[in-house]
């Protein structure tokens, strides 16, 4: 009974590995947090995969049967990467789930019905500069409208645990600026990174009822579970009676104390014993 | 002519460097900000630590006569550790310097005539956690009341090159909160962090007329002086005629293009020709 390895530039990530844990019930898990080197969304895609394929190498070590990129920026530029350097592991990232989530958000319409109501992704500069959505999104549907808007301090302020903070909202607004008002909000809003589904509620309360606010975790779970059901590696199937009980394991590159205290808040559970490891 | 190595987690210790290149105008120049790992205040010690070993070593390596820590968090950590290192190359911090212009900044009085108007110092995280600044002003004046306040999203910021921004003064003025008053403010407001010294002016703007706003850069620029003078190591005593035309060498572990254009910000100057490096 393999696990799953799933890893972030930090404790964004643990958004994604919540979405997993509770669609894969019977799965383990090893989750690793870059947190000596976070935030990965201000570096430069040399770096970012560089950090990647040492990340994805510790897990890949750990003996994991599949591996997610539980990070926006990374998936965004290390892919095709990683899935060379480690198969037959299987790898999976957040932005082909993310844009189907927002493309399934949205209304059928054509750009004259649709005029400027399509996706507004909210993303790292790193995945803003790369363009990686705005191609997922429109390779699912041409003439949605794809806006982006990169926001690198909601990632400073998320491993802070700032989140329910009148500094949080009105940098929301200032992020937010001319895609607040009726006639030219989203139909659909998308957290392009795995730290800001801590922001939903506060971005909830900003934009117009009728916007759709999406993220990546579900629907990569939901990835995740269909690859394990084809290739026959669910542990659901084990015909071992009784099941081993699953677990999940917390590997951090610095700051453990600080990521069991904060990463509750992305969790939405305790995260208790996490591991110091040096990538 | 040996050039002055000087470090920091990214372009705040610019501000250090534009200083020291004032105060010694016949002095060459090695800089090197580590962005690709940047922040450092957010980080563990023994991270922060490791770091700042493997950034003075690259300037060691290129032969610097003297190596200035241009980072408040990595000099509060690292300092002793690096002296051992690299003896007998000196190795010289922001943190005894910044203290020293603190405490001369404040007139001299007793508990009860000061009553709160010290000190406040305003760090990283890590910085305030480890108390080095407390210690090292109340090691001067052992009356004196030091306050510290951790204002970790400030480097965001300040490497996002966003100084004059309203969210700017609204993040200011939740970190001041409880300072802001006349008779709850400080006599001196100390920059603990050589990223903070850009947001001098919205402070000023916020804080009462009578604080004094200091920093560590001109201190440790005399601090400096002082030791080439005193070890006969100053390029400006060099006999030779005509003498060598004194350069300024800038290094950075991702981003040199930002590092370019954002630094410009700091360093009060041009920064060009920067290198990419890997520590």
């Amino acid at each position: 009974m393999q696990p799953i390895g799933v890893f972030d530039s930090g404790m964004g990530g643990l958004t994604v590995l919540a979405a997993l844990a509770e669609r894969l019930p019977d799965e383990s898990f090893v989750y690793l947090g870059d947190t000596a080197r976070l935030p990965y969304g201000s570096k430069s895609a040399a770096t970012v995969s560089r950090y990647a394929i040492q990340a994805a190498q510790h897990l890949h070590n750990a003996q994991v049967k599949l591996i997610v990129i539980a990070c926006n920026t990374a998936s965004a530029v290390a892919l095709d990467e990683l899935r060379a350097a480690f198969a037959p592991t299987p790898v999976i990232g957040v932005v082909q789930p993310g844009a189907a989530a927002a493309s399934a958000a949205c209304k059928p319409g054509n750009a004259r019905s649709l005029g400027r109501r399509g996706v507004l992704v909210l993303a790292t500069e790193s995945t803003v500069r790369g363009g990686a959505y705005a191609r997922a999104i429109q390779a699912r549907n041409a003439r949605l409208p794809v806006y982006s808007r990169a926001c690198p301090l909601l990632v400073a302020l998320a491993e802070e645990g700032r989140v329910d903070d009148p500094v949080v909202a009105l940098i929301l607004q200032d992020y937010l600026a001319g895609y607040l008002s009726a006639d030219q909000s989203p139909q659909t809003l998308l957290l392009g990174c795995t730290h800001f589904p801590v922001f939903r509620r506060a971005l909830e309360r900003l934009l117009p009822q009728d916007v759709a606010v999406v993220d990546s975790a579900s629907t990569t779970a939901g990835v995740v579970a269909e690859h394990l059901e084809q290739s026959q590696q669910s542990s659901a199937d084990l015909g071992a009676t009784p099941k081993p009980k699953p677990t999940i394991r917390f590997l951090a590159t610095d700051g453990v104390e600080r990521f069991a205290r904060v990463g509750r808040t992305f969790f939405g559970a305790p995260v208790s014993d996490v591991e110091l490891v040096d990538l």
